[in-house]
């Protein structure tokens, strides 16, 4: 028996995850992992970029589940490294992003810049520097 | 050349990292992978629990980064999946983490509960059911 290796997906809580799911798919080229409604009209979904995985849920204040516009930020960013930031950023905004850093060669050894989707959830988008 | 495999890492707003990364130690077994001391006096650092890594950023309001005791709440649930759910998080509730739902097996299929940190942010800790 092999032991279960400790894993940390963040959980996003969107207004409409259907609508996120579509926005994620154009804009990160995301695939559905699962989608699932609960009776209560809950819906959650899995989602990967790649190799990474991410998970949505509805917004729901009885659960203190409230979205980035909500609740007026977010304290947690979302730190993606992928082959190629600046087309992945590009692509990104096309859909509907809105860039709050550039993509940019850091000081700190990255190629990194922030966006931040329609949802108010925010991403780094980088890759280290050769 | 093999291509970057794709990541995604969490970063997670705190008003003093060097306070958060003693809380995770103590609470999720962390152990660090970097502290950073910048310039500006602004601390980031890197964390690992297991295979699980994650962030810690300074708040900084300049930068709308906000931790969740400011914001008033988080719009993302960090889902850690631990081989023992009851022992990780009892330890964590011994460092000073609050039950906000109990470990209890649910009907989706894991054993699972939410915990928040000191600093705001909740935590789902669970475990596929066998």
């Amino acid at each position: 028996m092999t032991e279960q290796p400790i894993t940390l997906t963040p959980s996003l809580s969107v207004p409409d995850p259907h609508e996120a799911i579509r926005f994620y798919k154009e804009a990160f080229g995301a695939t559905e992992v699962y989608v699932e409604t609960v009776p209560d009209g809950s819906v959650y979904a899995g989602l990967a970029v790649g190799e990474a995985t991410f998970d949505l849920s509805r917004e729901s204040a009885d659960y203190g589940n409230l979205g980035p516009l909500a609740l007026g930020g977010t304290p947690v960013r979302l730190s993606l490294i992928v082959p190629d930031p600046d087309a992945f950023a590009e692509r990104a905004v096309a859909a509907g992003a809105r860039v709050i850093f550039p993509i940019e060669d850091q000081p700190y050894g990255y190629r990194q810049g922030r966006i931040e989707d329609p949802f108010g959830h925010q991403w780094m988008i980088g890759k280290p520097l050769a």
